[in-house]
């Protein structure tokens, strides 16, 4: 059988180069030539006066372990529906997203660069395969400070990968983590974060590209910005009007969400304050349900976009945006 | 305001040559310049000794009113919590998939090429951006002879899109869709299906490059055929062996994801046996939700890849693939 298969494939082979004539023919001769590559890792979608980007910047492996707030068997029973594994590590995606209103081109937050190990920090490849430049971005909105939403704005030498852009950073979040207090205060595991936060935003700052804002403050674009604390303390939500509905990008809202939307009420180890993420999701999850607005979500399998069904009060569903 | 950001993108562009040089770098001068290209319609994942692709086709528009078998209210229900129309024609998916055993390149299923207008027709450019050309392919298996599966089968002069592949159908598809007996008793909405059928294979009976086949002949690559009738009369689903897990390529089993999954009864009008595909879906989402297999579908949305979850008997939801 594996002769036969050999032959057939020569002949193919041959066939192909007489009526082609296409340099490289043999290339699939080796029958170990297999495409592996995925298609890049972005994903279109126009709304209303906004083009949407979503952009993949890799994926990280998080154990489940790190959920609660619900029983183990309720967790591991979300986890087994979605056939995801209950007792090892979960995928978990990094998406940021780009919103080019036509005047502005705004990213909302900006991957982990090379932070996460070589998974991770694809973000400029895969803005470059959906058309940009990093110099076309004149706008970024950080949700919040962490090192997979802020590592991304430092090219590998340290400069600034967005030489063109204002970052945007929620001032509670600022005053949090660029903060030398704060840091000998924090808890150990949560140490090495502060001097990743201070390290992504000093070019811009020193560049006077850096504006630490506050509620109320204008953005670039018409966003508005939704305080939405509590996995970090100056977490924030942005809302970008399209004219046709809303799109709510909102950060780190859902971590895994398998457990997440059915169970809102469980949070994830890495929140700063677990009972106010879990108030903030509950909010977030029932305004974005009951109003249907477009959400763009960092940690949802890519693209992250989607739309929050409502099952029955406090029980939510991901509807995923369908490719076009 | 207008002017300001004006000012600020051509700055962003002159910033842009300085430190990129990159020729052509003032396209972005211009406001309405918006990248709007989709990412490319194929999607990588790797199973076992396979490697699958899904192609994407295009979409067409199906009107929900063509879907019976529950109430009008439950059908209305599925497609609001999937945030579809209900009253308005859904964007229904064409999808086509190759799986690469490495010594077989098998496409099961070929798109519409042009048959049904310019959104469709894009498996062989996606095909190419997946990193095969089409004279790669050396074994095509159609699910049926519908012409949004077998109307890729053709160039646009009529000639083999495929030119080394083998063309694998079910017999008593071809019996029946083949037969201008059949045809002249046909529904007069079925008839136009005829001849298209007979066009799209055509070229390859005459090359000696189609195979009829029936129950238990033996299929390349080590692909098992289970017979699925009801949607047409010889529907055929395919099973492939990875090594880890199996991968069942299953046509036209689901038409509408929202509505299906939890209301297996319901069929669409392009069925040719209303009740035998209803019993066929049964039997398909009993086997492929109790063994976990990966399923592959025509008409859910791109990438159609995913597994089949169990809520309760005869209720099922639909989990897709993750990017990765």
């Amino acid at each position: 059988m594996k002769k036969t298969v050999a032959r057939h494939a020569l002949a193919c082979t041959l066939a192909g180069i007489l009526i082609t004539g296409a340099a490289g023919a043999f290339e699939r001769t080796d029958a170990s030539a297999v495409p592996t590559a995925q298609a890049p890792g972005y994903f279109r979608m126009p709304l209303g006066r906004l083009t949407v980007t979503a952009l993949y910047d890799g994926a990280v492996d998080i154990d489940p372990g790190l959920l609660a707030g619900a029983s183990r068997q309720t967790i591991r029973s979300s986890l087994a529906q979605a056939f995801l594994p209950t007792a090892a590590p979960v995928q978990t995606a990094v998406n940021a997203f780009l919103v080019d209103t036509g005047d502005n081109r705004i990213l909302v937050d900006t991957g982990t660069a090379k932070l996460f190990g070589p998974r991770l920090g694809f973000i400029l490849d895969n803005l470059r395969a959906a058309g940009y430049r990093a110099t076309d971005i004149d706008t970024i909105l950080l949700t919040h400070l962490h090192p997979d939403h802020a590592g991304g704005l430092l090219a590998p030498d340290g400069s600034m990968a967005f030489p063109n852009a204002r970052v945007f950073v929620p001032k509670t979040d600022a005053d949090y983590w660029l903060s030398e207090a704060a840091e000998r205060h924090a808890r150990p595991d949560q140490r090495a974060l502060f001097k990743m936060s201070r390290d992504a935003v000093a070019p811009y700052r020193a560049a006077g590209r850096l504006t630490l804002f506050e509620a109320g403050q204008p953005l670039p674009g018409g966003v508005s910005a939704i305080t939405a604390p509590g996995h970090t303390p100056g977490h924030t939500a942005y809302l970008f009007p399209s004219g046709e509905g809303d799109l709510l990008v909102w950060g780190d809202i859902i971590h895994n969400a398998a457990v997440q939307f059915p169970h809102p009420k469980v949070s994830i180890e890495f929140d700063s304050d677990r009972q106010q993420a879990v108030a903030t999701r509950h909010q977030l999850l029932s305004y974005a349900g009951k109003r249907g607005v477009w959400v763009a979500s960092a940690h949802i399998p890519f693209p992250g976009i989607g739309r929050v069904g409502v099952d029955k009060p406090s029980v939510y569903r991901w509807v995923p945006a369908e490719y076009r």
